[in-house]
């Protein structure tokens, strides 16, 4: 089987930077057509120039880079550098980038690439707010049945939420568009905070990254110090929910993950719960399905995966 | 310490009833002042006759059985007769009750109580809607003051919700009151379906109780029969959840649950999440704390408190 | 025919004041049974006192007074000393009332008046927010099929809100009790700001009034005189509108007034249109009519009648 | 002065028909740029359609018409064929437009003309739903501080709404758009209902413009002739209010309209008032202006203007 080609829509973020990095690290698996930034965990100037720095990493400088969305829809925007810090990876000292951001803008090149490849050979991989997918779907509605599946990340279920009580961040920054993909018929796959926060960074897992001895497991080690200083606090769990890599992992590995599919809609109307991902995990409505809603996971596999693929960049 | 008092308000529901029956079992610990009747798991003609059917076959035909308010706060009734049956009390064969319903409302007998009473000495204990304890709230605002705790269940947060993904039934059923209640003042302890789900009636619990020999014991172990077909069914778990009983379990045993003092607000806004109890379980807002959320129990001490004391009726 | 049964529910407030001088003077059509207050304008302390006041100055010193509920259902209180003053009724200098307020409350006066009088003989008339009625119909859903007409004040759609951009003040306050009401199935008639704004105080109105001469003349015009102080400001119009009194002109003049019978629906759901009244003028839903919207009023007439009535005072 | 460089957004439908033909009847006043379609009154297909079948209509073969979006921000389209035909031009027989529609997207043509004219220089003019507006908007915040101003008919505070009682057709269809636009921050003139059901095309007006005796002027008597009749059974009004032309009879002659510059919000939230424009006339809030919002119009005048001009093409 040939590798899958994706279009990474992302706004790094240190578990965004880990995600590209197994994908990167992937080519019979994974064919990354282009990396596409949004604005999310930290603005879009950042988003843009992480998603660089990450590739340059991997020393993949031929990797074409597009600007997206610096706001979403009809909303301020809201960032985390709570949880990421002011440059959104911070952790390590990464040298700025050199290769250059592409001018097209990220919706014109989502549009474009999915009118150029064959239909249904395309897959999204969106590890922030969906502003960009959203916005391309919205300018270009034929394109909505070109693409192979959007695996994303973002929501929660029985985890709730964690920006609000409710809302999982990515979906809580931009719900008018998560409402746009999720209504598009798309087939989705979500990674919702009921898996992520079973893929956390132990010691020995962390220990293991660092193991590995190159540039990457050194700066992934770092990364996740800094990632977890956070989820220790607030959570008392014993290390950070590596949450986008799962994205990534599940094009290469989906028999480690476990869901069902089942209706998902996104709450717009109440601040109270907005960008609320109510999920029919029980079936007690007669919503039709319209996501692979995933809970469960191998972690122990996952972080084996990410472990033995990061340490062949 | 003597007894504390309590109103019991409720909409019986099988696990109402056992919450009842735990309740009348254990004088030591709790004085049952009266019992009033709210629409719910089914409507307000059944749930009253059956609040008395539970008193008569606890040999309590002196209880005082109040009726109040047949639909909640503009709002149509919802029902659950897909969990209780038709009668509410599916399970058993029990005797119409000869014991009188008291010709006052609820809604006043509540208000009257907690005046006469010394203040701070009262606790009510809804297990359905909370329309009557709104409605007594609104009626005559000062006894909020009088109150000394609400123990209640409903809700739900991490299990989310059970008659629509995001709201548990007694709430859904009616939001308003839930509001009113919940930024009463009062102090108030909730056992949501975090907690509920954890006490599973397994086929050695009802065993037991069957065990038990007595009218009551045998009574309850059919109730239980019947009332886990739907929880087996919809969540392939061991055995029914047993709702209600752990609030008076925990007015009898609190070292038997933990929970957190955090804020909880109920979504009145959003039909797609309305009823949700918002619950703030990690602190991300700075809403101020309004209740003990309940999240965890000891489950085997629970059934053997429930067992021991069944079995004294 | 015998004079229409009436209970005024009120927030006094001015416009109350001279709608309860107006029944108060017209025997032969209308019979006060009782009079209810409710927190509106002023807090219940003071409505329930001006009721009184406002009985006194009729010479009514018999008339039953009740006070009823303190606030709305789930939201604080929002008053308008803005445009009553502070005490409710500024503007004239009139003594504290003597007569006493009745014990019973104002919810239970209008259950069990309309349990006690035959079916369909009683209107009830609602001035300010609707929290009492909402509370009788929700206590004791029997008496709703008893009720004659409801003649109310309230809403507005062409003329917009004046409390917030969307909605008037009576429904703005308690908008879930406007939904328990208009949802209740009773006939109504609204008296929206569509009308009263058509009813204004002018100058020579106002002269008519005080050339009265009587106490109520001239407490009239005082009280007027206060009033339009704000209206005036606000909308640059000729004077305050009487909105109130057209409630219990209609009762005695229904031939003044024109309307549409049409769907009225309470927005309870957004803050930002909260407490609108939704009034399908036009027909543009297949929502079925629930209320006589009153849209035009023939304004000399309507002043004509008050000031013959409140001379009879 | 020079003539205001402007973009007509369209969803034509009769009276953006007439709006056009005004401004493009009117080179020393108005130079149309270009002319952008979106969905609404019909769907996307017509709407393109319609704008180069009144170009031709015009004389203007080489003007440059874009297809937009085809669908409104997260919501099902709504159209309108009940007030304007299948076709959305009906009523004239008009041939098939031969001049081609434009290959780049409208949302594309508004940001590089925006970016390619001096900031300042450019007003936009929306005769249907705010979707291409805001879309481009979101794609590149940076061409809002370009815009001159945005003229556009829509919304309604004193006539409530056409398509629900509380909601205009235009806000409506895309109620996100609107909240994006109405917060951009850039300078908004709103034609609302309240100016436009003043601009009635009476017998003797529409006479007027059959009495040009030119194709357009035929052709604007026959959709006129067409659109009055929905108006007419509905209000039992004199005539059809002609919208959309007020957009251009403003950018000629603001001198016609009054307004007052004042807060404008749209509704989102909830499904019973959703799309509703809510203006706050009366400035009882304090939220700043954002909006001058037309109240009134010289009606005569603008009849008199529309018919001289439109005599000339």
């Amino acid at each position: 089987m040939s590798p899958r080609k994706i279009i990474i829509d992302t706004d790094p973020g240190q578990d965004d930077a880990v995600a590209i990095l197994l994908a990167l690290s992937s080519p019979e698996d994974i064919d990354v057509l282009g990396i596409t930034a949004v604005a999310g965990n930290v603005p879009l100037p950042l988003t843009q120039k992480n998603a660089r720095i990450v590739c340059e990493l991997a020393g993949r400088t031929e990797m074409k880079v597009f600007a997206g969305c610096d706001r979403p829809l009809g909303r301020d925007l809201v960032t985390a550098e709570h949880v990421h810090g002011k440059t959104g990876l911070d952790g390590p000292n990464l040298p700025d980038p050199v290769m250059p951001l592409q001018d097209q803008h990220a919706v014109d090149y989502i549009i474009d690439t999915l009118r150029a490849e064959p239909a249904g050979t395309v897959t999204l991989c969106p590890l922030g707010p969906l502003t960009n997918i959203a916005m391309a779907f919205e300018k270009a509605p034929d394109i909505m049945d070109r693409v192979q599946e959007i695996v994303l990340m973002g929501g929660g279920y029985f985890e709730g939420g964690n920006i609000t009580p409710a809302a999982e961040f990515n979906i809580y920054v931009d719900p008018q568009a998560a409402h746009i993909v999720f209504k598009s018929g798309v087939p989705i796959v979500v990674m919702p905070l009921d898996v992520t926060h079973k893929a956390l960074v132990t010691k020995s897992r962390n220990d293991a990254f660092r193991a590995i001895g190159s540039d990457v497991g050194i700066a992934v080690a770092q990364m996740t110090d800094f990632f977890e200083r956070f989820d220790k606090e607030k959570y008392g769990s014993e290390g950070a929910p590596l949450h986008d890599p799962c994205v990534t992992a599940y094009l290469i590995r989906p028999d480690l993950f476990k869901g069902r599919y089942i209706n998902v809609e996104i709450e717009t109307h109440s601040e109270l719960t907005m960008g609320m991902t109510v999920a029919d995990w029980w079936g007690v409505t007669d919503r039709p399905a319209n996501a692979l809603f995933i809970g469960d996971i191998d972690a122990d596999g996952f972080f084996q995966l990410l472990t033995v693929r990061l340490a062949r960049l």
